[in-house]
């Protein structure tokens, strides 16, 4: 008999880890709704050449591809065919795996497929479109820590439209989800494709600006000697990289540190267009106060080529978790699928990364770890049957409540009580049959109390 | 340009249709949440060991199954010989498919999955252990009218206990989940293994109960004629056919009419242990009343060889869709994965079927169609600066609102509301701004007034 397991790269979630994920998933959810986007779903599976080759080299070589027999099958309309293939099918193990045309692939992220999903239902759609989806991905990578081969994505976008509206909506939504997480030490670092391209123009750099930011990217691991160096390799002359490095900086989106940037620049028009557009986040901002800090990152550049305009990420500090979410606009993501000048922007949330931050740092609420179901513990059969009616006038008043189903002695029942985190149990023998009069015990707190179910109901709707 | 499509079998979810699906799943959900079930997930990737030979022959077929090469990738530790795997995938697109030891399937059902769970888990779980799943499956069937290659179960089992109580408890469950969705006019059916063994035992018949079941499971399709007509090719006597028949058939569940059932039965030994454990729950139901028809049907089968005990089943008369849930109590689901002797019940809904049938009778609750997001039209730049205060102060009263990106002509906002489903919409002209009093309008009944953003959230809260 084998020993069961998760496929590599995969994980169980049990009721206590349910609990912890749905705090992070309701939390970004509820924000996401409050700020009007709606809710879609794509299916897992997807055609092969929905996938092939928009994730390039490295994601083609990720994608789980399924190459189905069951396609082959479903073509064969005739019966007696159907046989024959089934037949064939039984014989031979090596038919099982024989290719048909139709191939398919496991969604990878959430981005092509509602890519898709914005072309193929273009007509039903009313732009600006907002939409928020919250489903599982599956990459063939090297399982690794907080690195899983079955993860969730968490995204919200805004497509058709080019306001930057968008922009300011997407930080607030930042503040608010990571207020909600508990997550107010997180960064929301922001760059602007423009001032990437206005690095190359005002350095005069003569090679493309995807391999310049590819290697600015990597600042924050190799720092600015590393940086430097590969600069310089690529033949960029260290006068030129001295002066990257005063332009480029942290600093807080302000008015104020947006005109610094632009002087630093020589006021560059190229960045000009960068510092109009993080104005017009701002403006929309207005007074509002924010929890999180919002960090103009002139070295955030999270792969160029697709990002257009706002490039954002946030991390949480001193975490060693890398960026916790990162989004920006793009202005062409539906013209793979042939539909051109569609402009959009938006975030995505890891949420396996988000929970085992709030684990290491135990940030989780304070109640969370509680079972809210009632256990309703019997001395004997006729107290359990009437149990049963106790349970049903608490769930009639919305309480969640279940009779311990065993025949058992009471300490085995409040033991089981405490195993499944349960807070509050009711007893019920003989005399509180009689009297009507209930024992609430607290296992929190230790304390317990006769009281009839209405009182019982007041005092756990609290 | 390929014009993106979705695969065969599979389904986009848009905001309308998820709503819908929502407040199905959701109704089920708290149902299930009340009677203190607890949510686990299991991953969509299995080990194809963990699945293959679980589902039967037909089953296998429909499985999907996986080779991934991230696998064999996975496997190879030194660098060198990455870089030379790597080579070598980018050169043969054959060896793309090259298969590795390690294969995957993709999750056909809830059960199997949780058997596995359950068996990996047993020293983390507390027994009885009352779970609910909802999550999707996936199988290469043939696609047809309300079936899909994807679609979501959604279960709620009990496991580690014996105890009748859960079987009643499960019949409360299907009558506060049919109600809450509005589906009274649901049916659910029980039946009990052991009056079918019972009828195997009384007509004496000398074949294999599971034979015996199958064809009596066709009642519903061929009639009494059709499965008289295959007894008898059988080699079972026609006196004896007639004589099933006028034991089976359809009765509320009352203890009445078990006792009638008893007395069909001769007696019958083994009869009597169905109407025990049938008194039993209902013993456990006590006084409740149901919104659904709770009906005896000793025709039901539903694959006898897994289930031991209460064997249920949820149909909608006249609906045309068939069962919409299923279930029973089985006393060697952990076998196949060397645990024995746990016993469990169970039952799982078809939420695409339900889906359907409330979609054909237009059986939706009133307000889903609309969208609850606030929609905050304005005249120009300056009143949408002024109506971004205003979402914000909505979104503290924790309202849902959106200020309209664009800047267009109201009436063509307007339109954008009715067509994404809004109520509401507020518009923001310069004497609104002046005065403070916004005008709230009503696109349902094409009212509008004059309000404070305090009396708007007042008046909206409601």
């Amino acid at each position: 008999m084998q020993k069961p397991s998760n496929a590599q790269g995969t994980r169980d979630f049990g009721p206590e880890v349910m609990r912890k994920r749905d705090f992070i998933l309701q939390s970004i959810r509820r924000v996401f709704i409050k700020y009007g986007f709606e809710p879609i779903e794509t299916p897992a599976l997807e055609n092969l050449s929905t996938l092939e080759g928009k994730y390039g080299e490295e994601g083609d070589k990720l994608l789980y591809k399924i190459r189905s027999n069951q396609d082959l099958r479903s073509r064969i309309t005739d019966v007696e065919d159907l046989e024959k293939y089934d037949d064939l099918f039984n014989k031979s193990k090596e038919f099982q795996w024989l290719p048909s045309k139709s191939k398919l692939g496991l969604r990878y992220d959430l981005t092509i497929p509602f890519a898709r999903f914005v072309v193929q239902h273009r007509n039903d759609i009313t732009f600006p479109f907002r939409r928020y989806q919250i489903q599982q991905v599956w990459r063939g990578d090297r399982p690794a820590k907080g690195r899983y081969r079955e993860f969730t994505q968490c995204d919200a976008d805004c497509i058709g439209s080019k306001s930057l509206l968008h922009e300011a909506d997407l930080i607030q939504i930042y503040n608010e989800a990571f207020s909600a997480i508990g997550l107010t030490s997180a960064v929301v670092k922001i760059n602007h494709r423009k001032f990437l391209e206005a690095l190359v123009d005002e350095l005069k750099l003569d090679f493309p600006v995807g391999r310049f930011t590819s290697t600015l990217d990597k600042l924050d691991k190799i720092g600015e000697e590393g940086v430097m160096k590969e600069l310089v390799g690529y033949g960029v002359d260290e006068t030129k990289c001295k002066q990257l490095f005063t332009i480029i900086g942290n600093a807080e989106l302000t008015v104020e540190n947006l005109h610094t940037f632009a002087k630093a620049f020589n006021n560059n028009a190229i960045a000009q267009e960068a510092i109009d557009d993080l104005e017009a986040v701002l403006r929309y901002l207005g007074e509002s106060k924010l929890n999180i800090r919002i960090e103009l990152d002139l070295s955030l550049a999270r792969g160029l080529d697709y990002y257009t305009g706002c490039i954002f990420e946030a991390i949480v500090p001193d975490s060693g978790m890398g960026s916790i979410s990162g989004g920006g606009r793009y202005d062409n993501l539906t013209g793979v699928f042939g539909l051109k000048d569609v402009s959009g922007v938006g975030i995505s949330f890891g949420i396996d990364r988000i929970y085992e931050i709030l684990e290491a740092e135990s940030l989780w609420p304070e109640n969370l770890h509680i079972n809210a179901t009632v256990l309703i513990c019997h001395f004997d059969e006729a107290c359990q049957l009437y149990g049963v009616g106790v349970a049903a006038e608490l769930r009639d008043a919305g309480l969640q409540s279940v009779v311990y189903s065993e025949n058992k002695r009471i300490s085995k029942q409040f033991d089981y009580a405490s195993k499944i985190g349960v807070r509050h149990v009711i007893v019920i023998g003989e005399s509180e049959m009689e009297s009507g009069a209930l024992t609430l015990k607290d296992l929190t707190l230790g304390e317990q109390e006769n009281l009839s179910i209405q009182e019982i109901v007041t005092k756990l709707a609290e």
